[in-house]
């Protein structure tokens, strides 16, 4: 049975429960992070947690110390025998609960309410990585705050939702022209041999994943230039590609129904794939406990 | 003890809980109204359900029957003892508990999770009513579907927050150079002689007492326009309201630290605060229990 925190408490998964009135549950009034461990390894644990507290500072929400987030995951992959598996550790935090709803915060300390899961994932599909996905291009209907990674998330599932409708993988948010990201990827492409993205701006959400990949294509010496790509130059990208805590480096090979490049994932995407699953591998060996 | 219900059981407020893993928690993937009632009879009650549909289809959310509502609603205004009471029924539906965590819709048949609580609110503060509120204007940094009530509604929390902390009752959000309503209300002004306010477009949430307030403005022969205010028109303004459910018609008088009007609540605002309180007492009247 899986063991999950919750406000200080160690409990099985079925027995967790907040109350409805939680401001989590009323407003979205709350933050997350989502963080991947290969071999029972959190990975850029750091600056995850790093993100976790800029998007706190942002919606002035008081976190707990950075070793109770530390020693919480470290308890939950041990509990959850997780040492050697891949998988997931799911944070939220949220401005507790308060009754009467109000819209103001509520006064005095804030008792935040904090949920930690880790679990394991099923490995991607191979087939789905060596084919590559396909998503479709949908306006960018969110609010100005992209920065903030908040619970807030209809307008990405409803994202997620067409795009699974119009038998896609991922939608990609179409802003005055240009692409910013998908429902919940950031998303890159080669124009001209030159890797492209979205600049880290209030428009997108800045992907952990996103800047290791763009550390790790420095480091391939690929040239690399943050501004936004338009809908116009994606179909005239070699290469198109997502990045995702959960994806990793996943090629994107169709576009609106369009194949991109050669309809194939591209050379510069496997490389990059290539390094990420290195970079995983040094996280490994540079651990302390090995 | 306050008895709420959730998701077909009735049970005392401290009782009710709900997973953390519900798509309302996680992913603010659900809807809500709240509907006032006066003297134990709920006010507009049609208008409030009707809406509540509205939402759900705009989000593909499955609703319970309407008899199902009206029926909870009266449960709850009876065992609560709230029949000669004025308060709020709040009602919140989300697409329910499912595991893992997607963004996009769980498969097969949705079971969605739906709270309701009825209570007994405090009368507004009669000289708060009597000098009006101050308001200060803000960028409005929302989605594009501001007329789906949905409960992602962080910016409206950072919102309110920061008119409090500067003094002020209510935030009211201004995009293009151009009012579009308040963090919860719907925001009016008479340049000129006329009423203006935003039309019903994605921009606002289309406030049920913002409808029922355009037609007792509309029977007290006053003329009418919903086109949106500059901000700089609100600061030509003779008389400048606000409307909300719970706040029903209340003065601003100021607006930005400047003073609306005389600074003190104009004649129009009165009169439809008069009709408004008319109208409540029409609405026991029309009981059929009376």
């Amino acid at each position: 049975v899986l063991i999950i925190y919750l406000n200080g408490v160690y409990l099985p998964y079925d027995q967790a429960r907040i109350h409805p009135e939680d401001r989590g549950f009323l407003l979205a009034d709350g933050i997350y992070e989502v963080i991947r461990f290969y071999g029972g390894r959190p990975f850029l644990q750091v600056e995850h947690l790093d993100r976790l507290q800029r998007s706190a500072d942002a919606v002035r929400l008081p976190l707990p110390s950075r070793d109770l987030f530390s020693r919480v995951i470290d308890e939950l992959l041990t509990t959850n025998d997780l040492l050697s598996d891949d998988g997931t550790i799911y944070i939220q935090v949220t401005r507790g609960a308060y009754t009467p709803r109000t819209h103001w915060f509520p006064a005095g300390e804030t008792e935040p309410t904090l949920l930690i899961i880790a679990r394991k994932s099923a490995p991607m599909d191979p087939a789905l990585r060596e084919a590559g996905v396909s998503a479709v291009t949908l306006p960018d209907n969110r609010w100005d705050r992209c920065d903030i990674k908040s619970i807030g998330l209809l307008p990405n599932v409803l994202a997620k939702q067409a795009a699974i409708d119009a038998g896609a993988y991922e939608a990609v948010f179409v802003r005055d022209g240009r692409v910013t990201e998908g429902s919940s990827t950031n998303i890159f492409g080669v124009l001209n041999g030159v890797i492209r993205t979205h600049p880290a701006d209030n428009r997108i959400l800045c992907g952990i994943t996103r800047n290791h990949a763009l550390r790790l294509a420095a480091a391939q010496g690929f040239e690399i230039r943050e501004e936004a790509l338009t809908r116009e130059e994606t179909f005239r990208c070699s290469e198109l590609f997502l990045t995702s805590t959960t994806s990793e480096v996943l090629p994107i090979t169709a576009l609106d129904g369009r194949p991109v490049g050669t309809g194939r994932p591209g050379p510069m995407t496997q490389k990059l794939y290539e390094a990420f699953q290195d970079s995983i591998a040094e996280n490994g060996a540079a651990n302390p406990a090995d």
